[in-house]
């Protein structure tokens, strides 16, 4: 059986909130180390046209994290803070460097689903829905999507 | 003349944001140092029944900070990671310890009125309404007010 996963990527109609949920033939453990160590992270995140280079990256409760993204020539800055780092969550602050007047909380939940399955629940919260929709807007999906693909790639051939 | 600074703090309708308007009598190199010197926040910040003791400070961006505040032989612990410390603006994360998946993305402002004065606008940013509104109704005006008031006395005296 070869199932393509699907990523839900949903505008929520109440608070400016961006809610994703992705499901991984992973463990939590193996989802939670693609998201804290560098060299695993600046492997998958992002669209394939990128190369991401993770300039700082302190996954630790009031560490911070920069990484830049390369595409054509042109590079793209984003950095943050780690609120909380636990096994089933992580907690951060997330700013394109670009607009930097602009910060996101964001929330990853790592949930068991048992055989060998985990479900990502990524929220991401802004103060403005106008901010919101306008990152929406922007084809972030592709950059979610061929992201995810990658770490798909990663989980199955076991360098996760 | 002697006049009492007022404080405003408003819910905002359609974001779970609460918004603090407080001007002060100071210029705001005073109140940056007032809101990122450990030893001078621990003698202004919260209601007059506590005390405040700095463990964790390290107000860059990345840096994280804790502070407990004690009250009757009670304590009660805050934590957070600072992402941006400018000196016209400071986004940081808010954690109360007794709550700990609760995340609020604080960001302070400091506009220049002129003549020595200053108006800081500090904004709290949370993921639900209700939790936003059971903020509100715990009571926080109180130490909004009282720890203000005692910033303004330091500022009066030369402490900051």
């Amino acid at each position: 059986m070869n199932t393509v996963a699907e990523t839900t990527i949903e505008a929520d109609p109440k608070v400016p909130v961006i809610r994703t949920t992705r499901d991984f033939t992973a463990t939590p453990e193996q989802l939670f180390r693609a998201h804290t160590d560098p060299e695993l992270f600046a492997q998958w995140v992002g669209p394939d046209s990128t190369r991401t280079r993770v300039v700082e990256w302190d996954a630790r409760p009031g560490g911070s994290w920069r990484f830049v993204s390369s595409h054509d020539g042109q590079e793209f800055a984003f950095r943050g803070c780690f609120h909380d780092v636990r096994p089933d969550r992580i907690v951060q602050t997330f700013t394109f460097e670009g607009q930097p007047d602009g910060v996101a909380l964001e929330t990853l939940r790592f949930e068991d689903l048992g055989d060998g399955r985990t479900r990502l629940h990524a929220q991401s919260l802004v103060d403005s829905f106008a901010d919101r929709d306008a990152w929406l807007a922007s084809g972030m999906e592709t950059g979610v999507n061929e992201g995810y693909a990658k770490l798909d790639t990663m989980l199955a051939d076991g360098s996760v």
